[in-house]
């Protein structure tokens, strides 16, 4: 299985009177598919889960299933607090026919959790999914990092194939990539550092950005594997920006609006998320032309 | 409604096979029923409500209902991460004889959630909930604090009747009290400033400590209450190594253990939640034993 | 010696052309010197000791010592980064006939420091001084705090006489207390929970509010003191008012401003800290008018 | 001025009697002198400044220039928390024959420190300067950071040249490189992450662990520049695993027992800072002989 290259974090539209809209999720899924994504990922924290009930949740996962093309990898978010559900979910995504699960770590009882409980819980879950799984470690939405000795224990397991680490610390990059089997496979989910991460032994990344800019953020990664390392730093910096304006800044809420600019089914975020205020969208304007498949080749 | 005094943040008993126990559940209810205790939290964050379904908390709150004395005040624990389902719960928990809904802030998506989202949130679930709302600012799992000037704007809100302010941070208790209407309670969700805060203005507390030592916390808030100053500082000193030892550093594994050693139905908690390790018990063995009601008062 | 009751954090005046101005300071003296307050605190940090040269310091505890009145305890701060030099300023100060010094704790290498770290630097400077010594942790400023156990450990050297607690955490008064020495003096550094602290056990205050409103922050200990709670927490909930907007989100600029509004000499402070903005006066203005002492009384 | 390559921030040895050693830190420049270093810092952050009086730092400056051979630039930490000891610290430098300084931020009264203070000191700064200033950000030491919006700024001043950023951030280099004037000097002062500094547009460092392994961390600057890519990837993960025990775990007590064991005069650092503890000798004692020149090459 080939986990590298680019991932999108995908957004869910919903419809005007704040239902999902699977049939919008799909029209997005079939422009992705003339792109050189790698994959999709479904029902990650881009994706509003924590937000949807169990059964949009399914809807999402059997539209991206359904609208995928064929050799896009398939990656559900399947993380819950409790390991018993993180199982089931694991499990209900293998049966749509996803082929890994991302899971990122439990959060809520942090006095609590320490290196043991995240081996326990990893190690049950790897041990009970018909499907290989993906660590995730992503504080700026749970205040949990995983840190190096863990992320190298937890890498020896068989069903456990890598990471995605939101944290855009390179060092931890630096020091995972050598302790870890060679196929463990490290993906960065920050656009502002995904050259350097590639540069320190990154195979690839799951962006929430690329929902908006997946040309760009492919051509980085193609850049990066011919050896073009010049013209690799010139676009991560001007990737650095459009990520920070856009999903840094303003969150899902403003990934949302660039997906518009660029004809995707963006939309509204759900509550308690509140929509881009008037006043961000200038900004979000201005980069997104700039960031324009044309302009860039130009 | 007399919203003061001591509450226990009820635990959840899990059978052997792991399932939820209403059973065990309504006989620690029956014992608490002969104490002091004001009433009851079901659901709460000491409850494992995260590592719960929807049908197992609802089995909770039916026995709660059912096995709580008259006169007891039942609070539900009702906070989810999108406003509607925050709503559903709420009115699920009204519907079940529930008196008021104890709301945590929402939490995942921390860089987009500001004061302005936490006024919309809350404001929407108290304009549609059948019964007053207790705002719940709890950063030691959510990494989310509520502070002044938000807990002030939203304590004019008619359905809005106090805040369970777990931070243990006796300033705000400062600010809060003469800024919000008179009738608006703060209640401290902190053993170890128990006395502080009722010195501050606090009218009372929901404290997970008072599942497993509730004699001693209802004794602390009578001698705050009567003026008893001088018994109340040494009494806090009391609870506090006791919350320490049995609460902050063990969690809720080692509040289970020391409502073991008292004859209620501690258990197990869920995983990811890992029981007590052996060598934390006789610290609680000891602690336990000192706060004993007979040994208080010998 | 009777360490209790009200000390302010005193301010450094500087002359229009920059230069410390010892007269200034000493006017500011025998004002105080009128009021209820236990002592004084020069070169503590509100006195901007880390922006003074030797020097000047010295020039400032000769003044101290020369303008204060009989019975009015003299403390001066001496803690450096190095042990040696805090040695070295101690025994200064001793010279200069300063009763108590007041050592706030190293603070630049914190990867590398610790418990072990503070211990033998505490007990290296308690057997060296001539005088007394006052722990000193402020995290707001150094980033360091001063743990229990640490606290409780020097707390047992005959040298070690209290420790001046700028955290505002009062769960930290509730637990050294108990475990120290009965005459160990635990001071709070945080005007906005002075009466949940002396509620708690602390036996006075080291306040730079102390500094603008000598009166109020006096009358709140002689309050508790007479066993007055009601009066104190509502007298508490202004003067934590006053401190915000005073202190905390104006820092020195704006204490020094509400010294001026009230006779003192105040005036601006040292670069690299800049003067008071214009449109943080009116603010002040209002909250010095309120707590003026004939408004209080009135 | 070429500002670039790798300059090691150098410590300072104390004789047996805790006294400075200029001649033992010249016997260390000597040594130096023969590797491909850049130039040196004197007086920074490893070199134990906040320890030192200004006659020790005086003797440490003489002794730098006298030892240095030509060619090696000599950098000068100069930063004092007030403006005007900064200035007199950097003049001072310069009249040593020092050619940049090095200013760290104020960091002391960190509630009133924004980012109009710092434009303030460092313009003031560089004003008065007669030698060209970097910039210097290093919070692990101060909890203070420059963000990009006041480094971009401050860029654009003619007499700031670049800036030390020890955060090991690589975002922030991706985001100041392009908005910063071209010959705006970033060095990282982070040995773990100093090949993705490199790669992001970093054009050079400032490493605590270039005292101990001059030659290694010179040879990755040089694989850098040659676009060895895959062998700079493999040795900046044996630079981070050496970075990490032996400076980042262990901090200055660390560094020197590993300059001891490669020949220079490393010693103990001054207290409050302890001795390496016996336990730890052994894991550098591996790393450093596993770094040895010759080690790398075979």
């Amino acid at each position: 299985m080939n986990v590298s290259g680019i991932f999108p974090a995908l957004t869910t539209p919903f419809r005007d009177d704040g239902s999902v809209a699977p049939e919008q999720f799909k029209a997005n899924l079939t422009r992705y598919n003339r792109t050189g994504l790698a994959g999709y990922v479904v029902l990650g924290s881009t994706g509003e889960s924590v937000l949807l009930s169990r059964a949009e949740g399914e809807a999402l996962l059997a539209a991206g299933k359904e609208a995928a093309a064929p050799g896009k990898l398939l990656i559900a978010g399947t993380g819950a607090e409790s390991t018993a559900e993180t199982i089931a979910r694991t499990k209900r995504a293998a049966s749509f026919g996803y082929q890994i699960a991302l899971v990122k770590t439990p959060y809520y009882y942090k006095p609590a959790y320490n290196g043991a409980v995240y081996l326990r819980h990893y190690r049950s879950v790897a041990d009970a999914s018909p499907i290989p799984i993906l660590l995730y470690s992503v504080p700026v939405f749970t205040g949990i990092t995983l840190e190096t000795p863990e992320i190298v224990e937890l890498a020896k397991h068989p069903n456990i194939i890598g990471i995605k680490d939101s944290t855009g610390v390179i060092q931890r990059i630096v020091e995972v990539v050598p302790q870890a089997p060679a196929d463990f496979r490290v993906l960065t989910g920050s656009a502002p550092v995904l050259y350097p991460a590639l540069a320190s032994g990154a195979k690839g990344a799951i962006l929430a950005l690329a929902s908006a800019l997946p040309e760009r953020c492919v051509e980085l990664f193609e850049l990066f594997r011919n050896g073009q390392h010049a013209e690799a730093q010139e676009l991560q910096q001007r990737l650095a920006f459009a990520s920070k304006a856009i999903v840094s800044e303003n969150s899902i809420a403003g990934l949302k609006y660039a997906m518009d600019l660029r004809g995707y089914r963006g939309g509204l975020p759900r509550l308690p998320l509140l929509p881009l205020a008037e006043e961000k969208k200038q900004r979000i304007v201005e980069l997104v032309s700039q960031m324009e498949p044309a302009a860039v080749r130009a």
